[in-house]
């Protein structure tokens, strides 16, 4: 069993498993946990840069890379754990686990990299400072 | 603002709204309110009747009725509440809703028709005295 | 086995299962076969009415009764049909049905009573007129 | 616009878009492209290994990387593309990548690490010789 081997993540969203993400060899299909990593992550940003608006806004993801550790059963507890690693100029690194929330073990991994793309003008658009520096400090990132 | 009639609904789960929830007109699709009722049907019969074998039951959907009154947007908190209504030899009928946690404002009612289904020899079943009982303790039913 | 009673439906779309389609029961999950009426419908007006702006309309569910008369395995060929049946001032009556390709078993019907939505204005409009013409047409309605 | 280098895929699948695959940004949500891929994968091994008893033999997702270049609106049509890359004792490799099936842009690529799975003995399983000669010939892959 792979225990989470550190403790810093400060975003733990719980996760609510619907009966229709159990798939017919009885466990959380595999694309759904994208659908709870896309949750945490809109959380994330939610509790982070409250001022964002996602009118004019959007995080476009670029590229994923997921490592399925464990199967996750229908009655289990589970969270998911968010922080950002890397903030680039156009581009940012997130990376993400989703946990039994009781015993601690790491069901799957995540590392994926987003960009933010401008709504209104249709093009990526640099990380605004403001944000740059809330991410920064909620997750004792240096800038 | 169509706001609950009643408080007797005992069984009240809150619902995690996901962002792919949500559709291209920016607020929760239809197609998902029947995922939160299943989910909320889920729970409550783990609730209610915890000692049901589901590798041997199923509960299956013969009908559902649902009356979406207002739209759900991402940020909402909401909540699905469960009730069964009627409980026949072989059926039973459910009655649920989305409600807006803070304000109680009704999103979507919904009545459905269920079975059971015995897994093992591949057909419906009567509902077994003790999860009836257990049942209409729980809603206070008539039996 | 409950096949079509009749012919009258001119818009079939065949509808391609997904492998998380299924739930642990082995069959397509009750949840999903809204997402097909949903697909089929956008399909129905895309054909009919070709012109519809939905950056501007959208087609809001009120209503939906569906009735669930035979099971949908993982291999079937399946499509949806799709009719008007009904055109009201602001609101009207689809009926919708999915069968198997193959063997004609009908296995869900659905009768659902939608609204036209303005996106600009932020409420509900009129049937355009073109529209009408164009679906009682199609469906040989009356008018 | 990046197209297909190569035209080695010998395993096409139409994909059909649902209308709730679009997410409110307005094209399809990161989440659903897995969907898309987990189709292909279940057609390429019913094509090609058309024997294996799919209630004895799961597939399991061990690693996904995913690189999205390019969204995908409500109104393309698009395919996935599926091939073995690579087959070891107990895990294979798996390429996949969405196309716009009329101007062959490429819109995501896609790397899984998968096992097999002998659901009855609960543990992962060898690549039976059959399947692994039958993929090898499939995909022009030197065993």
């Amino acid at each position: 069993m792979t225990q989470e081997k550190s403790t810093d993540y400060r975003h733990v969203l719980p996760i609510q498993i619907r009966f229709n993400d159990v798939d017919k060899f009885g466990h959380v299909n595999n694309t759904i946990y994208f659908q709870f990593y896309d949750t945490a992550k809109t959380d994330y940003f939610a509790t982070v840069c409250p001022d964002v608006d996602w009118e004019r806004v959007a995080i476009v993801v670029v590229k994923i890379e997921a490592e399925f550790l464990s199967q996750i059963k229908a009655g289990e507890h589970i969270s998911a754990r968010t922080r950002v690693v890397k903030i680039g100029n156009k581009s940012f690194q997130l990376e993400q686990d989703i946990i039994n929330t009781d015993t601690r073990e790491v069901k799957c991994r995540c590392l994926s990299v987003m960009v933010l793309y401008d709504l209104v003008r249709h093009q990526s658009m640099p990380f605004p400072t403001a944000w740059r520096q809330a991410i920064c400090q909620y997750d004792s990132l240096t800038e």
